[in-house]
This record gives structure tokens, sequence and C-alpha cells, in this order.
């Protein structure tokens, strides 16, 4: 086998992340590698933690990324805060829900579910009766803004609702985080993961935590050991806690992402996070001026959609998956599919961070209006990306 | 607060990693992301699964990097092989065997130890003795090169040991890989997982893995769901399985970090395997030349040394932290600490990847003993780089 460098073609990123990165997160990313005990490495630590609590809107002391994916900062919520035995409520309305049940049933706790259809938002009455007929629950867990579906549930009912019952709150932010409000402390979410690679528009591969001081008593209570080693917050911690001198190594901490991390939170910073969630908004709805132009609908109603992660419902008789490779091929932009049961029938729009821009909406419009066209499919009274600039400009 | 950009200082990394990365491998790293299930992207890892191949010396299907630190390598192996119920016999020597029985422990399974003195390899007649006592045991775990002593223990003779009493094989590779014979399938080794930081000098963050058929049987055989869904090969193959149209969705892949890897192994490549590894034993014997010029000693006997890992008695009366501040401070180098049972006893040079070279040799050798004699430590006849030097020309 001959094998040489790999170069990437050149995309526009408007899938379900990663989404686009600005190039000073690629070139931080780029630096030489440090050791991850020397002292300016662990300077830097420090302002991650800081800016982490900017992101989560969180004075929480545990607030750190774990080393690993979203996947995993979703495992290590539920390995430290729930033992063999324990009842969790598992709000089910898209694909991450049914993850979280997995991440329950392999701790050995029993996964009470709260389904709701996909597209819709997590029914708080149906979560109250579930809360009231199953006393003693340990947690609710439930996905912010569920990535396969576009939608955003309410996430300080349904803490509330949890609390009155005595459960913790273990909330998934992976989509949300940078691009709608994500308030921990005032929501007062126990425990909350996020990804990177979406509304932050760093590289993927690492999972910012934040976990209250209430699910730390918890962990520090355990009656078994976390079932995780390279996850146990405890040990974590350690290496994270804040006193330089006593920090202590438990694993090789991803320097160089760790250096695209920090920029893109210090861009967050420089931006605003309000001003962030502004201009999710805005391009959101320009991006559903242009839908509406050419006639296609997305699945979720107006009060409960995501602006950076636009389910749109795929029109009867249209290969989608041609219509993605199209994009794909001819324009280079990678938009999603659905995922689970919405497979086939959505193409799921980010847009995402750095993916969340006026040039990103025009261009995926006109591209998507050039190929429905081309393949003969009706699309509304067209003239999409003009409906768009009306919006931008407004 | 206010944060600006982070720029990392100049470094030279001799510690027991990350080691010093090429500029390919950065530039590789700082390229546009693309998505994780972009055609392109698809072509690529199955690339990097080829190279792991020739990294590992195995034909395994199984063989990919697992996204996350070479801990999560470590449990991906136990989580995926081990049961509640189950005993394994874990080899001690250093830290990381004693990481093992804690990844043994914390699957409800019973750990057996052999243990040995640290800055000695693994004891086969205690092994031997082990395996007859205990019959019926699932694996025998071990660490090949041990980062905390320096130790290289005989994978060959321990796997044999292990297959006669009908266990399976579960090899720490973490500094190993690329630095010194890893022959997977000549060995016989089930399950293996390495690091990227080390001898392949690329970013940390992820770890190749590698499994047996007879392990594969094993894991598709299990009583139990393995207890991590983010480790769970079974779902895990599903993504890195070769067959691109059925590839499905698990986690974001590390898109850049998967590009660092690759390109960092078709440098190994290029250079040739064997080649790296008579690159490590030269830069060794140049290191230890220069070490018997100033005096010092290696704690590890000569048939056991690891070339990449060097771990040099501190003298008697010396401030080891203070020769290590100051040759950070001072020259730029990083070398790393005891660990465990050897803190404050040992400095550990590294000569991994790329910082195994004539140029780190002689500059580390050297910066080593301006400090010690300004420090006024007797350190033996001098002239450590000249030493070193014969060897490189020999």
């Amino acid at each position: 086998m001959t094998v040489s460098s790999f170069h990437p073609p050149r995309r526009m990123l408007m899938g379900p992340g990663p989404s686009d990165i600005d190039s000073r997160v690629l070139q931080a990313l780029g630096r030489p590698v440090i050791g991850h005990l020397d002292p300016e490495f662990i300077l830097m630590m420090d302002e991650v933690k800081g800016l982490l609590h900017y992101a989560f809107q969180t004075t929480n002391q545990m607030t750190l990324p774990i080393s690993a994916p979203g996947s995993a900062g979703m495992e290590s919520c539920f390995v430290n805060l729930v033992e063999p035995g324990d009842s969790v409520v598992v709000c089910v309305n898209g694909v991450f829900g049914g993850r979280m049940v997995e991440n329950v049933e392999r701790c050995g706790a029993t996964a009470i579910k709260v389904e709701d259809d996909w597209g819709t938002p997590v029914n708080l009455n149906k979560l109250e009766d579930t809360l009231k007929a199953n006393p003693g629950v340990k947690a609710v867990a439930f996905v912010h803004a569920e990535t396969s579906t576009g939608v955003q549930s309410d996430a300080a009912a349904i803490s509330a609702l949890a609390h009155e019952h005595g459960a913790l709150v273990i909330m998934d932010a992976v989509t949300s985080l940078g691009g709608t409000p994500v308030m921990v402390d005032e929501w007062k979410i126990d425990a909350c993961y996020s990804g990177t690679q979406k509304c932050l528009s760093c590289v993927p591969g690492i999972s910012p935590v934040t976990f209250s001081d209430r699910a730390l008593d918890t962990i520090r209570g355990r009656n078994h050991k976390v079932q995780s080693w390279f996850l146990d917050m405890n040990l974590i911690m350690g290496y994270w806690s804040s006193e330089g001198a006593t920090r202590s190594y438990h694993h090789t901490a991803p320097v160089n992402t760790l250096y695209a991390l920090h920029e893109s939170l210090v861009m967050l910073k420089e931006e605003g996070i309000e001003n962030a969630w502004k201009r999710h908004r805005r391009n959101h709805l320009a991006l559903k001026a242009g839908l509406d132009a050419l006639g296609l609908k997305l699945i979720v109603d107006e009060a409960h959609r995501l602006p950076q992660l636009n389910a749109v419902q795929v029109p009867d008789s249209v290969d989608e998956a041609l219509v993605r490779r199209r994009l794909l091929s001819e324009y280079g932009i990678e938009i999603g599919a659905g995922l689970g049961a919405l497979a086939g029938k959505v193409w799921r729009i980010g847009l995402m961070g750095q993916s969340s821009s006026p040039r990103h909406v025009t261009l995926a419009l006109s591209a998507l209006e050039a190929v429905l066209t081309d393949m003969g499919v009706s699309t509304g009274q067209g003239g999409a990306a003009a409906a768009a600039q009306k919006v931008l400009l407004a």
C-alpha cells in the first residue's frame, strides 16, 4: 500500500456538526505541542475553565472538558451520578434520548422513559405524571436541543419539575451551547455536557461538562466506584483542580485540541454570548424565509425550533440522498441526512457557530434551489436567496 | 476576566510524552475540518486502518484508533473482553499495571496480581506459577513498555505462557509502538492498545487499538452488554467497518486529530518501521554514553531497557525538581519526573519519535551537564556531548 499525505476537499459544513472552523482556531490547533503538565499549559487550562464558566453561564467549580467526544461527555454524567439499582427518568424524543437510556441501563440502573414524538419537545405533563408515579428517582435526564430533530425543550421547566420531586437533572447541551441560551445555574442543572464541534466551532473530540455542588456531593457519596476509570470525575478533578502544585497526572490531555477550544472560547467571549445567540436566530430566520420561498417546510413547530439545526421535510418523490450528494459534489456543501425514525424523511441543515452566517444561508439556499430545479422538483415561487436577504437586511 | 489567544512557549519535549511533533503532522492537524461521514474522509479512515496494520504488524480486521487517549484505549480492551465474575491475571511492575487492576475491578471481575519490583520486567516464573494456581483465568494483562520505569517485558514469552493456559492476552503498547518491535500477530496478542503522543510523534488524544479474531469472538459471545456505550467495540466497528455504504454513525470522530495520525503514520511508513526501531536504539545508546560520562546511572538492567524511555537515578542530595525546572526555564527542555514509587528518585528522559534525534540527545546532555555543574554536583568525567557523539558517529 502506498499512502501519501491527506488533503481534505474544500467544504462548507452545514450538517449536524462538525461546523466550519475559523482559521484562528485551526492555527491555534496546529501550534507546537507542549507537555500536559507544563506550567504554561496549566495556566491555559485555568483560562479554559473560566471561559467554560462563561459559556455554560455557571460558577460550578467542576467545569472542564472531558478528553473525548460528546458521547463520552454524556457517559461521564451517567457513570458518575448513577449507580446500580437507581432509577432514572429519561425523556426520549430523538436519537440522543435513546442513547441516554442505553447509558442508564449500562450503569445497572433502570431507565423510566417519557417518550414523545420525534420533532416535538418533551411533554411536561407526561414528565410530571411519570415523576408522580415513580417516587424516589435519582435523576431526570433530557436533551435540551435534539440534534436528530431540531427541537428545543423547555429546560427550565423540566428542571423545576425534577427538583420538585427531589431528582437530579442531567442535560444534553451538545447542540445548544453557544447557539441558544444554556443557563446552567439559573435553571439549576446538576450535570450538563456539550460538544465542541457544533455552535462553538471547534474541532470535534472533546466534551465540555459541568457538575453542580449537589452533583459533586452525590459523586462523593457513592456506594460503588465509578465503573469507568477514564471518566471518574474524582480522578479527573485531581488533574483539572486549580491548585497547580498538587495537580496530579490522570491521563495525557489532548493538548492541541485544548489550544483550539481555548481559542474558540476566546472568540465566543469577544463576540459576546448574547450576540452569538442573536446571530444564530437571525440566520435561522433568513434560512426559513428562503425555505418558504422554495415551498419547503420545517418539521418542528415554530415555538420549539432550534435556530442552529433545521430539519427540512423532504418533498414527496424526491431522492433525498441524491440532493445531498449533488450539493456535496457540485458545491462542496455538506448538509445532514435524517437519523433513526427520520432517515430518508428530512434534511438537516445546520447553521452552527461559524456556519451560521449570511454567506452560508445564501449559498445553501441558492444551491438547493438550483439542484431541485434541475431535478424538475417544483420549488415554490423561487427566489430563495432574495427572500433570505430581506430578513438579513431587516 | 480578559483572555487572549494562547501561544505556547518553545519546548523540546524529552519527557514521557507528548514528544515533539514534526511540522508535517501539525500542518495536517490544522487543515480545514470536513464531515466525519464525508466520502473523502472515509477513504482516509481506511488508509489509517491500513497504516495501523503496519504499525502493529498485524492483519487484525478490528484495528482502529479509539477517539480518546491511551487510558481509554486501555479501558476499551478491558470493558470489551472482561465480564463480571471473570478473573484476570495482571502483571504489575509500574504505574500502568496498577491502572489495569483498577480497570479489571471496575468491570466487576477479580484481578490476580503478579507483582514485580518497579524497574524490573515481568517475572515469567511467577506468572507461570500464578497461572497454574488459578486455572480458568479469562486473560493475562501486562504492560509491554512501562512508561513509569523504562522497562520492557518479554511480550512473546508472556503471551505464550498465557495461551498455554487458555487465557487471552491484553498488552499495553503505549510507549513501545513505533519505538521498539510490537509484533501483534507473531506474538499472538489478542488485544493491544497504544498512544499517539509517544513514538508515533502525533498529538495526544486518540488511542490505536487492535483485537484478534479470538478477541472478537469473545466480544460477540458476551453475556452482558459492554458497560461503556462509548467504548463498545460492537458499535464502534459499525462506524469503522470497511463497507462504506453501511457505515453507521456512532460518535463524531475527532476529524483533525485523525488527519494528524494519518500523517504521522505516513511518515513512519516512509522511514520504515525497522529503521525507526534502529534510530530509537542508536540515540538511546548515545544518551547512555553521555550519562556514563556524567556519572549518572539508569535504573533498569541493560537487557530490559527501553531505548525510548530512560529512567535516570537522581544522585543523592540533588534537588531533582530544581534540575527539571532549570532545564525547562533556561533551555526549554522538558524531562519527566518519577511517578508513584519512583517519585523524587528518577528523572525520565524520553527519546520518542521525533524526539529521538542526535540534536535532542546532544542538547539534553549538554544542558544537564551545565545545570548540574552550576549546582555544584559532581558529574563524572564530564564531556557528555562528546561521548554521545562517538556513539552517533560509530
